[in-house]
């Protein structure tokens, strides 16, 4: 689990305070800043920069891929050697690529080789998370989803977790619409699959109805977007990321993936194009999750697998069924035979 | 935070694998066993004792005081002079005896030097608890509650929270019904302070809404105890204690350490004792506490403080005041003006 977490609007301006013990001698604190604040001089002016500390604007246009992460550690080390901690500032994707920056500052090779599951075998440098963006989880999650050159998949280990994470609802006030609803709704999905999976127990279950609950109440049964919102959802995105991290996620989580590895369909906005078509396996979750599109007056693409060859969709099946955890959380241990590949692929040619 | 938890009917079979890496050379595993389990066979077999590990049958037939942790600490250092870790197994002062004592392996001086907030300086011997009660939620505080020389208060800081955690809903179902009602009432009674007092966040207020309806389900919505009673109050004294751990318990408390200090009335009864006469702090959560007790057939003792002196009113009433943010999470900046010592004399005779 994540050591320390710091919750409270406007906590953000404690976090020099928050990582003096950790600095050690001259080495620098490294802040990975989601580009998304490229440009935003009152964000960048907060960030406590004290001496050699480096600010590096992390291109999250592309989901995290293995050789990026390889790129910034080895300039890191290159440069100093030795580092502080890492701290990201940012949406899912600059959570996931400080994790696994962190670690490979400390672990031999290169990230591709810890894709899997306790593959890490030394404790990272110092990591830190500030999420301005809620709903991925990725704050208290044991994993950091990359994308490799022959797979999507993250570093599960128990040395993944953040130190430290900062919650600060304020932060997340400016996203745009659009990504807030997509990513809001990854939170949703975590909870369905969690709590409509195989895998379910009352850990998984008070976390996951919570978040639940608190994702119908910002998206369905409130008029306007309030601080409370903002609030409501950054608690839900924790809720939501306790409750899968210990059960697992689903079929959108499966089916999503293979879209990611194919097409470079972004984590929020895939689960999204999934899920929209999921009736079948979630009823009551994807009626709800119809209301709030609706609700929120929000456009999920349709028809984006159109003009796809046989091959493609075959890296597609071959990605998703290689998700067994996921599948087997979501249909039971009979799964490979109730999801075929041609089912799949009916699915796959839905969306 | 806690860094691990582990969640999972039958999970306390897997003590024996998940302590096992923080095993150190030659050093003991010290396991701190509740005494009412002192003539379970079924339940000192199941202990992974070996080598020199040690087991102790832990005294909390009253609350733990600073003296009894000092004596165990002094006894483990004289005959091992250094121990891998200690485990406890038990209620609620089982977890804090044996978070202070671990604390007591590392720090000098004596237990009560360390009563107080952030006085510990360096970090405890490894340190897991294994909850066979739920509702208090010391697994998961960051404080552990000690009755010293002059005054009842916990050793609140970074280094008192367990490093393991292990929660198996099994271990609970042999409570005695009393006993599991007043510590369930405990954690109903932590929400409710928690969600009505002035500190709350949305932090605060996921933990306690989950906690309280868990604990409303178990002990006023449901017609027998079952497995999943176990399971859900486990998981309500879980979230109970990570409610208040980030805002503040309020009167029941303030009131009850008054209670405990000087008759020595123990922390789940005293909260049951106290919450039972205070609906003009907490109009609905003492309704909804009375109607728990009704249905569970409960007696709630009354009467407790005839004949006590003056003298003895003043100690309760000056330790009791003496919880400062107690009083200010209840009732505001201007708490002082508001429980005057005349008003808190009047609610404790009527206890």
């Amino acid at each position: 689990m994540v050591d320390y977490v710091v919750y409270g609007r406007g906590c953000f301006d404690q976090l020099d305070e928050i990582i003096a013990p950790h600095r050690k001698n001259e080495a620098p604190m490294i802040f990975l800043l989601d580009h998304f604040f490229e440009h935003n001089k009152v964000m960048k002016s907060r960030i406590p920069l004290r001496d050699n500390d480096m600010l590096i604007v992390a291109d999250v246009s592309h989901e995290p891929k293995t050789s990026y992460v390889d790129d910034i550690a080895e300039e890191l080390k290159t440069k100093y050697g030795f580092v502080s901690g890492i701290i990201g500032i940012g949406g899912g994707s600059t959570m996931d690529l400080a994790k696994a920056v962190s670690i490979m500052m400390t672990n031999p090779g290169n990230a591709q080789d810890y894709q899997g599951w306790d593959l890490v075998t030394h404790p990272a440098v110092y990591k830190a998370g500030v999420p301005t963006l809620s709903g991925t989880g990725a704050e208290v999650s044991r994993t950091t989803v990359l994308t490799g050159p022959t797979r999507k998949l993250g570093m599960n280990s128990d040395f993944t977790p953040f130190d430290q994470i900062v919650l600060d609802p304020a932060l997340t006030q400016n996203a745009p619409k659009n990504q807030r609803f997509y990513t809001g709704m990854d939170c949703f999905i975590h909870c369905v699959e969690s709590l409509e999976g195989t895998y379910i127990n009352e850990f998984s279950r008070s976390y996951g109805e919570k978040a639940q609950q608190l994702c119908e109440e910002v998206f369905l049964h409130k008029s306007d977007w309030t601080d409370e919102s903002d609030e409501q959802l950054m608690m839900a995105s924790y809720a939501g990321g306790m409750s899968i991290a210990y059960s697992q996620v689903g079929v959108a989580h499966a089916v999503s993936y293979g879209l990611g590895y194919l097409l470079g369909t972004k984590h929020g906005i895939g689960n999204c194009i999934v899920f929209n078509h999921l009736e079948e396996f979630y009823p009551t979750g994807v009626a709800t999750f119809h209301k709030m599109v609706e609700k929120n007056n929000i456009h999920i693409p349709v028809g984006i697998t159109g003009g796809l060859t046989d091959d493609q969709f075959d890296t597609m099946i071959n990605v998703s069924l290689g998700m067994a955890p996921l599948w087997e959380n979501a249909l039971g241990k009979d799964w490979q035979s109730i999801m075929t590949r041609e089912r799949l692929r009916a699915l796959y040619k839905r969306l």
